[in-house]
């Protein structure tokens, strides 16, 4: 199993609506990449203010959502919610 | 529900026992903590070469089992996998 997170540091200026990442933008994301759902992080303590975990049944997968021609909507909602550049990780879940 | 993700920044120089990691040391923070288990991250690409996330149920659950005594035997066994710095987040599970 691999899993995309992706991770919006704090910063000075940086402003971000959960309301509007959580209600409009993930289901978006998952919606595109045919994804049943996803972990969303409302940051506490940190660096992080917010953050998300998709998981993808394999490298094949997540490589093919990325490239599907739905990711273009996703990343262009981005500017609806944040002014941050998220982090992007890639992980293979081992535990 | 609570998230505390610990994350281990790729550098020069970096070492990092994952099968170490993945046997010894988050079950040993697991039972330290009386948690059930907690996901492991080996790091494909991106910022981080390895990462756990572990779920509390709420706030005072994390602040108890931080202040547990055997949290000092979890943090004194880091060194036996790795030479990095872990970096701590908490955040709120909303979606």
């Amino acid at each position: 199993m691999i899993r995309l997170s992706v991770f919006y540091p704090t910063t000075d200026g940086a402003t971000f609506d959960h309301d509007y990442y959580r209600t409009k933008h993930v289901p978006l994301a998952c919606s595109a990449w045919g994804l049943d759902g996803a972990e969303i992080d409302k940051g506490v303590d940190g660096p992080y203010v917010a953050a998300v975990h998709f998981k993808f049944a394999s490298p094949e997968a997540l490589q093919s959502a990325m490239g599907s021609p739905k990711t273009g909507e996703v990343l262009a909602d981005v500017a609806n919610y944040t002014n941050i550049a998220p982090v992007l990780q890639t992980s293979e879940i081992v535990g």
